[in-house]
């Protein structure tokens, strides 16, 4: 007997279920109403809603059987775990499938790297899905190992749970029509592709959208996200460690129902979802604000499965596999029990790590001298922080200036910033200054800088940026905080720089230590390291700095770090 | 330049529109709201939303613009008109796109008249597309020229324009988890496939909808709908000449709002979208009846294209095909202006017809004999008659005998009915009695009998019944009515003995004229012919004939016309 006719004989109730989740209220995606009924699974998929008699029968009173929850777009390497780490962190708080776009490890190691996620993720109780990396790199400022090719992006949409083409970051590029970009688009298989469009409004917009790209998820504002949705594009309301935008686009939700509306984590912290929670998170935000629990649930689970077309995911119906969470309110949404594909999340096995994945990182030997900045003194572009958000302000400030060359200045709200080529040791260094960081002394420097994860460091002394990236390159990766010639705290990432091979409470701590020592250094913001990340990232504005130098993103060109175009050091 | 870089110089105001639509209320099909700004349309998809100027200006000043409205399910062989003309009928009333069922031709042409009506569809303003027919024959008690094979529905399915599987009218058969109807759910391309399964609810309908089909059109109450609703599957209101099922159903559009909800045809005489117009008929009654605009367009453009995947459908929004109507109000939905792929519609170019698909009935030659029921006076099941409704009730009623065989009787509300194997010329003939007629002489006669199209014959007389046979037969099918040898009214369907040739304006008053024709003959329904079309077809329930018997469809199995077993002439 098939697994459909032996499901169908169970829908029928002609054979008993494996499983009956009995006396819950079973919240029907279709309609937003709660059924009193039973759920009947037969070999992971659930075959009726009525009432049945099973194997095994799951007692539900008084709860709330709702679908898993979906997250429509995130980074499997922001967690900095590797994926079966990660499905022990989230299947229990309801996430039983994510769609990840993996495109940091493609700048590491190329489409190699993706197809080795793909073959780690395989067989875990999380369901993992994948985007294609789109633009690896970002933009013709950036430097990865090596870009990914049609070719690469062809190969890996043929494989299955690769759904289409990842965030389409390179906005302008699309707008302005770059064929190489449009050829991305027209590739088979890339009918469906995610957005990526900060800012983007008008007819910029329009033509994104006229690209058939249909989703975005860098809506800051209720603006912004009224323009995507009425220009046909899934609002994917982001919850970042770094970008929260939940509370600023939950309005949307009120005005316009939760059509065409999901919820995504984007970039996660893993002590943000230790303490705050994963989807789950966004939901239980979402009701305090006044969304309907039933809203609030659509937009955490049928809406991410309906923008991939993951047609059997996201619904507790006939039909649809099994992946079901027992909650016991509708405040916390924190389930007491986590069915997937029928089966209570049991110990995830560990994913072998094999050896061509670590060690990653590549550098010409750097020194003090490397990171100086000689300067006439005229004044400098200067990267402008903004707590909590990956954009930047454009800054003009006066250098300071000590024996002919531009120095860090706690006084004066600068701080140092360079980028190091990591992948291929050409010794290229991107220099620059950041203002708003509040670092007073020491420095900060990490391997996890989007997207081509090169070394980025931020310093108050030439000599501490020097140490700093000299150890991190010797340790294969990871974040570090460093001051007078001594590592204070640090959190290794020896998997491709981004990713630890530890426990999640190994790098919790490790994290947290981090954060503790760069905060003990003066860093103001509340994620310094996931601040830094976006640093180098040339595709969201407005300054931004790469091995390559500082980048104008509303411009979209490399532009001099003096204003003066005398003696500048690029 | 590519069409889609030139589309995307058109979005950013670089290069002027082949068109703008300006002046318009724009509806946002994501937002329901009504946007005051131009459309701008480049080679055939709209560019942008917004302020634009174009080669071409059409004025809007005033009117609404909508997309085009689609059809979510029907069948073009019950409009009786080849495509083309179809074309001509429906694009001036702003259906822009069909979802097409072909098992009628595909009963009396195999997949061969499916991929010619592929072909034949191919460039017409009005875009057609198909599902494969699931159920050739629909069941084991129909004889159509031969069945349609795995292999037939796999090479249907790679085509383009062909969406998935149609109908699964075998619903007892998937319910029941019968392989060879399991083996059709799981070929490839069959991911996508409708449902029909009047009256079913329950655990039926749980099995029915664990086999993986997400929709139905045969819901005829509120109460049948909200437990597709409910069981996941996509509600498709129909509104067929026969089955209006509109009213019944609208009740839910209030309750739950238009989520997977859309509108469908099914099967429309063309004399009644001539006169109450095709999907806009329905947005039209749906208004009347207390839908907003709003929802009432949402299921006639963009809820069918969602059901079906057509994401290049069902929206005015950039990136989607420039399917418009501009509507004068929003009480008449009767477009002033269609625009199909940006362009007015325009001549229909005509369809050429191969020989091959003409004169396709072959019947062994029958007498008044062959009509002939000997009868013991024992009682006989009688199919009742439900005036607009394709299921019938099964009656049991006393015989009228006269010298020794049962005859049809007026007085006794008893006309007898024959369905005559008409494929491969086999003599086989099933023999019958109707209630609920109102025929008083003569005998109505058609080729188009649901859905393996053997000749249905209704009448009061042997004579007039075999006259009718033989005269159809010797003109390739059609539909007569014939009185005491002399054919009164006819309606010649040369193709396939399901579709004229001939004009619309022909053939509504040829099928005007049947229909007076019948009703001057004492039937007493709207519709003599299509409820006659209806009576083969062995899947709706409760009582059908086909060439082998009658059907009971309930218990589905064919049953002897007598109850008691003695005589009875099957």
């Amino acid at each position: 007997m098939t697994d459909l006719s032996r499901r169908l004989a169970v829908a029928r109730g002609d054979a008993p279920a494996d499983t009956v989740v009995r006396g819950g209220r079973v919240f029907c995606v279709f309609t937003r109403e709660w059924l009193d009924a039973d759920v009947a699974i037969a070999d992971g998929v659930i075959a009726g809603i009525g009432a049945y008699d099973g194997a095994e029968v799951i007692d539900a009173t008084g709860r709330f059987v709702v679908p898993g929850f979906i997250d429509a777009h995130m980074h499997l390497e922001s967690v900095k775990l590797l994926v079966d780490e990660f499905a022990r962190l989230v299947l229990p708080l309801g996430t039983t499938a994510v769609v990840a776009d993996p495109h940091e490890i493609a700048n590491v190691l190329g489409s190699d790297g993706v197809h080795w996620l793909l073959d780690a993720s395989e067989d875990l109780q999380l369901e993992v899905y994948f985007m294609a990396p789109s633009c690896v790199p970002a933009s013709q400022f950036e430097s990865p190992r090596r870009a990914l090719t049609p070719g690469d992006l062809e190969a890996l949409m043929r494989r299955s749970r690769v759904l289409g083409l990842a965030e389409m970051m390179n906005f302008p590029g699309v707008v302005n029509g770059l064929p190489s970009e449009l050829e991305k688009l027209q590739l088979e298989g890339a009918e469906h592709v995610d957005g990526h469009a900060p800012g983007l409004l008008g007819k910029g917009l329009q033509a994104y959208a006229a690209s058939g790209i249909r989703s975005d998820h860098e809506a800051l504002t209720a603006e912004e996200g009224r323009e995507r949705l009425r220009a046909g594009m899934w609002l994917l309301i982001r919850e970042a460690s770094m970008a929260r935008n939940l509370q600023a686009l939950l309005p949307l939700v009120l005005e316009y129902g939760p059509d065409r509306i999901a919820f995504c984590t984007d970039d996660r912290d893993p002590d943000d979802i230790a303490e705050n929670g994963h989807i789950n998170g966004m939901v239980r935000e979402a009701v305090a604000h006044g969304v309907t629990p039933e809203d609030a649930l659509l937009l955490a689970s049928f809406h991410p499965a309906q923008w991939h077309g993951l047609d059997h995911l996201g619904a507790v119906a006939a039909g649809y596999q099994a992946d079901l969470l027992l909650l016991p309110d509708l405040v916390g949404f924190v389930p007491d029990l986590v069915l997937k594909r029928g089966r209570p999340i049991a110990d995830v096995p560990s994913v072998p790590v094999p050896e061509w994945v670590r060690q990653t990182v590549r550098i010409k030997p750097v020194a003090a001298a490397d990171f100086a900045i000689p300067s006439d003194g005229a004044r400098i572009r200067t990267i402008g922080l903004i707590e909590d958000q990956v954009v930047t302000t454009c800054l003009e400030r006066e250098p300071v200036v000590v024996g002919g060359q531009a120095v860090a200045d706690a006084a004066a709200d600068l701080a140092k910033i360079a980028v190091v080529e990591r992948h291929l040791a050409t010794g290229r260094i991107g220099h620059g200054f950041v203002s708003g960081s509040g670092l007073r002394s020491g420095a900060l420097v990490s391997s996890v800088a989007h997207d081509a994860h090169n070394l980025v460091v931020v310093g108050m002394t030439d000599e501490d940026m020097a140490f700093a990236v000299q150890h991190l390159a010797a340790n294969g990766g990871g974040i570090a905080v460093v001051e007078r010639g001594r590592v204070i705290a640090e959190c290794p990432l020896p998997v491709a720089g981004l990713l630890s091979d530890a426990p999640l409470a190994d790098v919790v701590a490790q994290s947290a230590a981090t954060n503790a020592a760069a905060h003990d250094l003066g860093w103001t913001g509340a994620s310094p390291f996931l601040t830094m990340a976006f640093l180098a990232l040339s595709v969201i504005p407005s300054l931004k700095i790469t091995d390559r130098g500082l980048v104008d993103v509303d411009r979209f060109e490399i532009v001099p770090l003096a204003l003066a175009a005398t003696n500048e050091k690029q």
